[in-house]
C-alpha cells in the first residue's frame, strides 16, 4: 500500500453544529481547529489512525442535490433499531432517495441534510 | 461508541474504471460485486475492519459541482512527491478548486473528476 485514507472532509454552513452532531453519531471528539475548520476524531488515536478523522470547514455554497460521496455506518455495541433511535434523537433525520423501504438499511441525513446510511451489521469497535 | 464509519458509498458513470483507480491509489482489492456495484477494500480484513471499504455504485446522474465531501490521503512509503507522481500514473488529475498553491496539500480529481487531496505527512501503513 503507498496511500490511505486519513481524513474526510465536509464541507458546511455550520461547522460547529455538524462536529457536534458527527462527534454523537461516532463518538469522536474535537482534535483541533484552524481556521473556521473543526477536525474531529477517535479519541486517543487523532489523525493517522486506522479510522479516517472528519475535518468540518465552512463553505457558503448551498448543498446541490444528494451527495455523491457518502458514508455509512453500523452499530458497534446495539442492534440496528436500537441505533436508528439514537441517531435520530442525536438530530439525524430519515432521507428519501427514491429508497423502496424494503432495503436493509435506513437512509438518513445530517442536520444539514447531508445523506448517509445506517446498515443493518453490527461491527466491532476498533 | 455506538457507530463506525464502515463503508463510502461513491456514484460513479463507471465503476469498473473508479474501482480500478481506487484500488491502485488505496492498495485495495476488489471484495464482491452486487448489481452494478463493486465493493473495494483493505486486503485481509474486507467490511468491518478499522478501515472503510469503498462501494462504487453506478449512477446515470452528471456529477455537480465540487464533492461536499471528500477524501484526503496521505501516503505511507514514501514522499508526498513521489506519491504525486504515482498517483497521476494512475490516471489522476490536478483539480483546481480555488486553491492558492501554496498549500501544503495537492488537490486531485479520480477519472470522473471527484476531487481528493494528497497531504504532506506520510502515516503509518495499519
Amino acid at each position: 500500500m503507498a496511500c490511505r485514507i486519513t481524513e474526510l472532509v465536509l464541507e458546511a454552513h455550520d461547522p460547529e453544529l455538524l462536529a457536534g452532531f458527527w462527534c454523537t453519531v461516532l463518538g469522536y471528539v474535537e482534535l483541533g481547529r484552524e481556521g473556521d475548520a473543526i477536525e474531529i476524531g477517535p479519541p486517543g488515536t487523532g489523525f493517522g489512525g486506522p479510522q479516517p478523522t472528519i475535518v468540518i470547514d465552512r463553505t457558503d455554497e448551498p448543498k446541490k442535490g444528494k451527495l455523491r460521496l457518502h458514508l455509512d455506518v453500523n452499530a458497534t455495541d446495539r442492534d440496528q433499531a436500537a441505533e436508528l433511535d439514537r441517531l435520530l434523537a442525536a438530530g439525524a433525520r430519515p432521507a428519501d432517495v427514491g429508497q423502496t423501504g424494503d432495503e436493509s438499511w435506513h437512509v438518513l441525513a445530517d442536520p444539514e441534510g447531508n445523506e448517509f446510511c445506517l446498515l443493518r451489521r453490527r461491527v466491532p469497535a476498533v
